[in-house]
């Protein structure tokens, strides 16, 4: 498996797949976008941090985790910090596998494990975005 | 749900998204691409048929059907028919909404209920590609 994990204070640019393979039958690709309405009160944006180090370490166990029960080829991980407008994506995840059912489930999987075990926090009374 | 439903004969072109929300969380998508091993036997593409109308048709129930259970906002169904080359993709599913697990457990339940029901068929020994 074939993992990439970045953070980036920038819109998020999706990459190139980094793998060439005629065994590749499917590509699941989720997109984390910040709503306006968060818990019935209107939002701007979120603003998000991460202790980097650390949440590299714990994704890096989480997609190997996975691999052992949804074996993929190659996973793409990339989460947007700092300020982020209502309607921009914070998190691009893409699973790419032989099978679409080791595809689906290793992507869902590693959201929920994600959002429990990784130290990545969103603020929800940021700054103004000006400010940030 | 604003559903669009295509087939075409062409490569699969990613369209842009039908509706405009502040209220779309996330967004799966799914690629199925042509594989080079099925069952063992290496192919250089597979050629797909479809009856058309009938397959809108359950498509549009199927989505309906799933849209109870799983609520989204919009899903967008492309298929290739005719001659696909390995490593390209015949089917492309997007499904946006508010939240993740409808949007997962939408796009997969689609795609297993388009298996079943849909009447679109792959040929394993099609004519040679310069002949379709």
């Amino acid at each position: 498996m074939h993992a990439v994990i970045q953070f980036t204070q920038s819109p998020i640019a999706i990459p190139e797949a980094h793998t060439v393979s005629r065994e590749i039958g499917a590509i699941v690709e989720f997109h984390g976008i910040v709503r306006e309405l968060e818990q019935g009160h209107p939002l701007a944006g979120l603003h998000y941090e991460a202790y980097e180090p650390m949440a590299v370490l714990q994704l890096e166990r989480i997609f190997q985790q996975l691999h052992t029960q949804s074996p993929v080829a190659e996973v793409t991980f990339l989460h947007r910090l700092g300020w982020v407008p209502v309607g921009h994506a914070s998190l691009y995840l893409r699973v790419r596998s032989s099978h679409r059912a080791e595809a689906f489930a290793f992507c869902s999987a590693a959201i929920e494990a994600m959002k429990r075990d990784v130290p990545i926090w969103k603020l929800q009374r940021p700054l103004p975005p000006d400010a940030c």
